[in-house]
């Protein structure tokens, strides 16, 4: 898989600068402004004493223990806006001293060991795809910090296809995940935007979220076994698909952002590889009457494969494809319906999911937005690095609540996100998961960049994250909490449920080497 | 709600000795035996310090601090068959010294206090249906022990029936709970077959799984949000569906069998209360074409609301009924299916269902075999007693696992007991729970009591569990760990697991007062 570039997201051959069309649009909406400047990106040299690297050498081998620039500098940070600007503007200060890829729970177990019999802090690396800080560990009070790069542990290590269960090494990027089971006729069924890049250790760490989350299910329910070193023993978690023996482990692992341990194989649950796909589009009269639908859907145990809603900002923007703006007077709010079965379940449930959707006030669009959708379901990461080219702030926010606190919640935050940024702003934003009991709530913001983005987006992220707490919800459905969440967590948990999280991390890893600063608030 | 006898289950009205068909059959299969002697029973003198009484008034008031014989007797350990046997012994040594009744979370915040500052050792009881000794905390080492009794906590805190969710006391009995539910129409859908007496706060601390659990899901599924007392200060948890915001620390909540904290307050989702409802019976040729079937529904999305499967032993002799026995010349084995929701719901997945099971060859036995077993649904425990008047040893275990292991762990568990507990033993085992990747395993087990029976059937328990660990199974499906399980359950978490359960224990009982002894090894 190509690596992905310091400074922009994903593939590079698939970089593409704005069509003229649409730079027009970007000029109207948000005024004209040159170029930001992007500086050169060069970390700084490595600080981690030269005799600690013969012992990491031993472990897994001299060839896989790099302090070059290049490598460093691909494994620093995440693909935030703000970590893109701040590598935009030169400053690679998070990069770690080493890049170590070990080979199987063995070699990753022996390198944490090292870790903490030295004091070096170390950062689990999987696709890097992270958008909320969650790779930029605190380095102050250790001898170092070093990125475990999990990129050799790509195996495919068991297929049980009577139980329908996959045994993967953490290091497999999603595609890769899926090209392994399509051997098998097998699929996990988990497209979260990060799909093309992110990895199967990130998805368990960071209790991921796909767009198919409504059929195949959050990443967190479809694990039902994991392995994890830590630097005080491992873990073999999964004895059955539920058990009543005491408290969920997995589910402290689900979650724990490599601060708890390092996830070196996850076992979940397969699916056959769908035989019949549909996907169509809805249009509704207004955001709520398209939530309201999606309640009952999710109520009704009728549920679609992919269910998503924008509201009327994002319809009528369109973010993955400006050229279509202003195409239609009042598009209303466009809700995407995806069906992936057997031909017979696929069209079964079509039509019990139209019929419904019709009764309630649903219009049927056809499959032209459900195709256009699904064609450009990955590709928003690239806009937002051809807008910050053109000195865009754009970036994503999320959070979930109960149905009847969804209105509240909405306004909330787009309240506080105009309110901070001021005239101009442009929040989008779509239900992009559902549950019988409620909802997540996705927004993008647009703004023309000012002389200072990352403070300006730290102020709106925020007065966001302020609102949602305020209303009771979660701050975050499917991005986990990084570094950036971290103050907020703490105020959704609870000091005691802080003292928890402190307590598993102080057994686990009394020296606190991993991911120092990461989660744990 | 009636309290139950202590050397028996249920209501005492409902206690009846077996018809003399009955009898003849049990003399038959087991041999004849003259009826074992019951003891009277009563406990042991109180042993707590009359001078720290006061205090635990002032908190609760004086009339809900009850140290007679009665309260303390009928506070006295669980139901499982050695409990049962050790009261009909007279042995009730482990009965609280006092019976607290604290009304509402800060009441139950100050008693924890209070216990702590004494070091007296606290047992939560809900609806006292324990079958795995949760409710034998140790008291060596402390000034006493007191039962938490939550017989006051019976509210129904809150509706939200746009959210579909309903906030509950821990007290409330399974028909309480549903009966307030019912009045708005909604239903938890939760029928374990404890369910006239166990809790809402038993149901969550002990991660229960009820009879439809295929389609309303296990009680843990069910959970959105949960408030804890901790003997240092409480949890509030759940302010989403789902969330990526760390460990989800409601998983770690469940199943803590009140080791960790009290559960005030479980925040369930509720459905609305079906309107139509219909119970099947099918025939398959064996327990393995029967278990593939499930598995196919499972698999393919199909399942009905109730599912259960009895091998040929238990279908033979169907314990609910045993004037039955031998009605049939080769019965095969029985399915139940059962289906709850809009009569349109019902109608639709009664006959995508049965049309599967018949192309999977299965013979459709009608609506009788299905209304025999609603009807009977919670009187196992009845015909328990009965037998135990008669000297026959009744007891159950159950397990879960992959669908791969599932043949493995059936001929290893019935050959455990059958080589422990000798020739003239009844092993009888259902499928009471089906997921995508697995299923669950319950065992009844009925054998000649001996001279002493509680070690006869310790030893067998014993060789059942090394059998189950040994398999890779879970040492329990939904009966918890409690105390019988504990050794087990070391094996199955591990070394590093039981550290997690025990740093947490520490962090939030540091005293250590809360169930000494149960849940953690």
């Amino acid at each position: 898989m190509p690596e992905m570039h310091p400074q922009r997201w994903g593939d590079p051959s698939r970089a593409a600068d704005l069509p003229e069309s649409a730079l027009e649009l970007v000029e109207l909406a948000f005024g004209s402004r040159e170029r930001p400047a992007v500086a050169g990106a060069r970390p700084p040299a490595p600080d981690l004493a030269d005799d600690l690297l013969p012992g990491l050498r031993t472990i897994v081998g001299a060839e896989h223990v790099l302090v070059d620039d290049a490598t460093r500098t691909l494994r620093t940070r995440g693909k935030s806006t703000p970590d893109l600007l701040r590598a935009r503007a030169g400053d690679l200060d998070d990069a770690p001293d080493a890049v170590v890829r070990p080979d199987g729970h063995g070699e990753v177990v022996a390198v944490l060991e090292w870790a903490a019999e030295h004091g070096v802090a170390v950062v689990p690396f999987g696709g890097g795809t992270c958008v909320t800080g969650g790779l930029a560990a605190r380095r102050d009070g250790f001898a170092g910090l070093v990125s475990l790069d999990l990129v050799r542990m790509k195996r495919l290590l068991a297929v049980d296809e009577v139980s329908m269960t996959a045994t993967l090494q953490p290091g497999l990027r999603g595609p890769e995940a899926e090209a392994l089971l399509a051997e098998r006729g097998l699929t996990l069924g988990h497209y979260p935007q990060s799909f093309e890049h992110a990895s199967i250790g990130g998805f368990a760490a960071t209790r991921s979220s796909g767009q198919s989350s409504a059929g195949y299910g959050r990443f967190d329910a479809m694990v039902v076994g994991l392995t994890v070193a830590t630097p005080t023993g491992s873990l073999d978690l999964g004895s059955a698909p539920a058990s009543a023996a005491g408290p969920d482990l997995r589910q402290l692992v689900l979650g724990s952002e490599g601060a708890f341990g390092v996830i070196t194989s996850v076992t979940v649950r397969v699916r056959r590889a769908p035989a019949a796909t549909a996907y169509d589009g809805w249009r509704w009269p207004s955001f709520a009457a398209g939530a309201d639908a999606m309640r009952a859907l999710a109520q009704g145990g009728l549920l679609p494969t992919v269910l998503r809603l924008s509201d009327e900002s994002e319809t009528a923007l369109n973010l993955a494809d400006p050229s279509s703006i202003g195409s239609t007077d009042d598009p209303g709010c466009l809700m995407i319906t995806g069906y992936e079965g057997t031909a017979e379940q696929v069209a079964e449930r079509r039509s019990a999911v139209g019929a419904l959707l019709e009764r309630l006030g649903g219009t049927a669009l056809g499959e032209e937005p459900g195709q256009r959708w699904l064609h450009g379901r990955f590709d928003a990461p690239y806009l937002r690095d051809s807008l910050l080219d053109h000195g865009v702030l754009v970036e994503t926010l999320e959070t979930a609540t109960f149905w009847s606190d969804r209105e509240r919640l909405y306004d909330d935050v787009r309240a506080a996100l105009q309110d901070t940024l001021g005239e101009g702003t442009l929040v989008l934003c779509h239900v992009s998961h559902v549950y019988e009991t409620g909802c997540s709530l996705y927004f993008t913001v647009a703004v023309r960049q000012g002389d200072d983005p990352i403070a300006q987006w730290q102020r709106a992220k925020a007065a966001a994250s302020d609102a949602i707490v305020a209303a009771g919800a979660t701050i975050t459905h499917h991005h986990a909490v990084g570094t950036d969440h971290r103050p907020w967590l703490a105020r959704e948990i609870g000091d005691v449920g802080v003292r928890v999280l402190r307590a598993v991390k102080a057994e686990l890893d009394p020296a606190g080497i991993l991911n120092p600063g990461v989660l744990i608030p």
